[in-house]
């Protein structure tokens, strides 16, 4: 039921199709975030008519409000958040590091508070599967230990040998399961952790490779902190460890010019909360860069918010209306913005798709990336 | 290019058709508001799919953000907030005195402090009839004095005559305008005053047939805390004054109970903030009353909100998922319940219509109360 078909390579960019038993993803792709089994102020018939072709969710919010057994109560994840198409989701393991109210590591699994209301909780790496077996998404990640960016290379080693131990204890749990229970047809993906130490990154690659086949690879310990150039060296790092026959979801990223760097050193799968996150905050992707949307200059200002989009925002909308909705807090002004830089983002994941297709894609990139940077001498 | 036409009525109930030069509206209807420009949450192009037809907005709001000169600026009030129906404004008579910060009436006009930055700012008829003119509605409201329920006679009586007073002056303006400049065709309700003081009432609708003619008349003090049955009485007393040949419009109703009883009374256009306001708060309507979307008896409930409603919530969501947006403090959730509330409201004012065209009015809004109410035996 999962395959990946690489259809074309320029340099380390890669255009395949990832078939999942709800669907294809065309990659390379952004996966919109519907953290709490909703993309933030975005109805999933709004996500389809915009090209959105996989959502993820998150374990450890679901875990928490409604709860796991809800879900699968209600039919599961994809019935749940009303996305007939490819789901995806995460492990917790990012989010019981970096938002639970505290946390403490143990061989074991990790004891949390939950941020919502300071509750006890355990995540080991059996338990999440069973979490996400119940939620049952299509792909289902490895619960893995995420160090912070700038981390030590003996903290990263630490976590690697973990990760690599917890995984062992995921994909037993996972296979149990789909024999104990009527499950969802679902695959598991492991995530690379080793943070910015190539070492580490070459041997935790090496250790999953060890452990037998995956349908598909994560790239975790990323976009967590540390400098731009070190994660283009480890994606470069990566491009050669990881196998060619697979795709590879490069998690939290991203911003437009970081996914377009991502995905010209061979990530195909792209997930970020910054759209809408941005958009909540008045800040709207461009061609030309970011734009603050509240901006005086924008008050009278009759152009859609970035010319030449396709989005519902900018064919139906113009700046100084969206400029007087975040001024006067109307909550349309937030879903507009929403709309725009989720299509923005799987907008620009379609071009490059096209342009690896075509042979096009460094100079595109390279032209686009001037653009949107403001280099363009 | 204002006209209405009487298709039938049953009892005091009246169907008719209400034309302005930005198209049809079916009567009974119900306007949503949209108070600084756009109906809260909602999308124009969503309240069209629901079947609103005629919409509201403030012009309190307006004038202070982002103000009515660069509303006509940017090609009016139709262009700015994309409704390419019919759109009425208010004056701003009921805003100033229930939620300016500070207020002082004079005979030339309202001194008031805006409740955004604590501005002073002078509403006088004519003002408030430049600014109509520069949003360009279809249908203007007039200025005038709207006492709070529960005032005494006197006080009563006081704004009564002022607003016939002012009335006079906003007429005389509002013509002015159209010869001074090139504005849109457009037409001016009065607004009754009276609280619910019978001689007043009377006094009052028979000042403003005296004035000359209407294309619609608007009855305002009421819906501001008066007992239930003097508003019907009021209603009913206001039925046998104002000319059956032009819309009533009955400000600021309503709850759906009271949407039908005012139909009942000769009433034939609504508006109210109670649709979005209570689906903020997770109060949802349905044809055996209101409900409230986060009790814990919906958590695992796959019915939807109101079983047989065509609203796009209804038909795409339940209401366990539904709770779980609002439990979890989720945008969609108050979408999805605000799309359910003008549904519920404007499908309410529709089957009205259509069972006053076909003489079975009284029997079905009995019927369609007692189950509403709970009060079926």
């Amino acid at each position: 039921m999962f395959d990946y078909r690489l259809e074309r390579t320029e340099g380390a960019a890669r255009a395949g199709v990832f078939t999942t038993p709800h669907g294809d993803v065309a990659t390379p792709a952004f996966m919109p975030v519907g953290t709490q089994g909703t993309v933030k102020g975005v109805a999933p018939d709004e996500l389809d008519r915009m090209g959105a072709t996989m959502v993820l969710s998150n374990t450890y919010h679901l875990y928490l409000r409604p709860g796991h057994e809800l879900v699968a109560e209600l039919g599961g994840l994809h019935a749940f958040m009303r996305w007939p198409g490819p789901l995806l989701t995460d492990s917790g393991g990012f989010q019981v590091f970096s938002l639970a109210a505290s946390n403490e590591v143990r061989e074991d699994g990790v004891v949390f508070q939950s941020h919502i209301d300071g509750s006890r909780h355990v995540f080991t790496p059996e338990s999440v599967m069973e979490i996400e077996r119940s939620l049952g998404a299509d792909v289902v990640m490895a619960f893995d230990q995420c160090p912070s960016g700038g981390c030590s290379e003996s903290e990263a080693r630490t976590a690697t040998e973990r990760t690599l131990r917890w995984l062992e204890r995921c994909r037993r749990r996972f296979h149990e399961l789909a024999d104990e229970r009527a499950v969802p047809e679902q695959t598991l993906f492991p995530v690379l952790q080793g943070n910015v130490y190539d070492g580490l990154r070459r041997e935790q690659a090496r250790g999953f490779a060890d452990m037998g086949e995956w349908d598909g690879w994560a790239i975790g310990g990323l976009s967590v902190g540390e400098e731009k150039p070190a994660m283009w060296r480890t994606l470069e790092l990566l491009d050669g460890e990881i196998p060619k026959g697979r795709p590879r979801y490069l998690m939290g990223v991203g911003y437009p010019d970081d996914l377009l760097e991502a995905v010209a050193r061979g990530c195909d799968l792209f997930d970020c909360v910054a759209p809408t996150r941005n958009a909540r905050h008045g800040t709207a992707w461009t061609a030309a860069g970011q734009v603050n949307v509240k901006a005086a200059r924008f008050r009278s200002d009759r152009l859609p918010l970035d010319p030449g989009c396709d989005c519902p925002a900018c064919v139906g909308y113009d700046r100084a209306y969206i400029r007087h909705l975040f001024v006067a807090n109307e909550m349309l002004g937030l879903r507009l913005v929403s709309l725009h830089n989720l299509r923005f983002l799987l907008r620009l994941a379609e071009q490059a798709r096209a342009h690896i297709l075509d042979g096009s894609f460094r100079a595109w990139s390279a032209d686009w990336l001037e653009r949107y940077r403001g280099t363009r001498v």
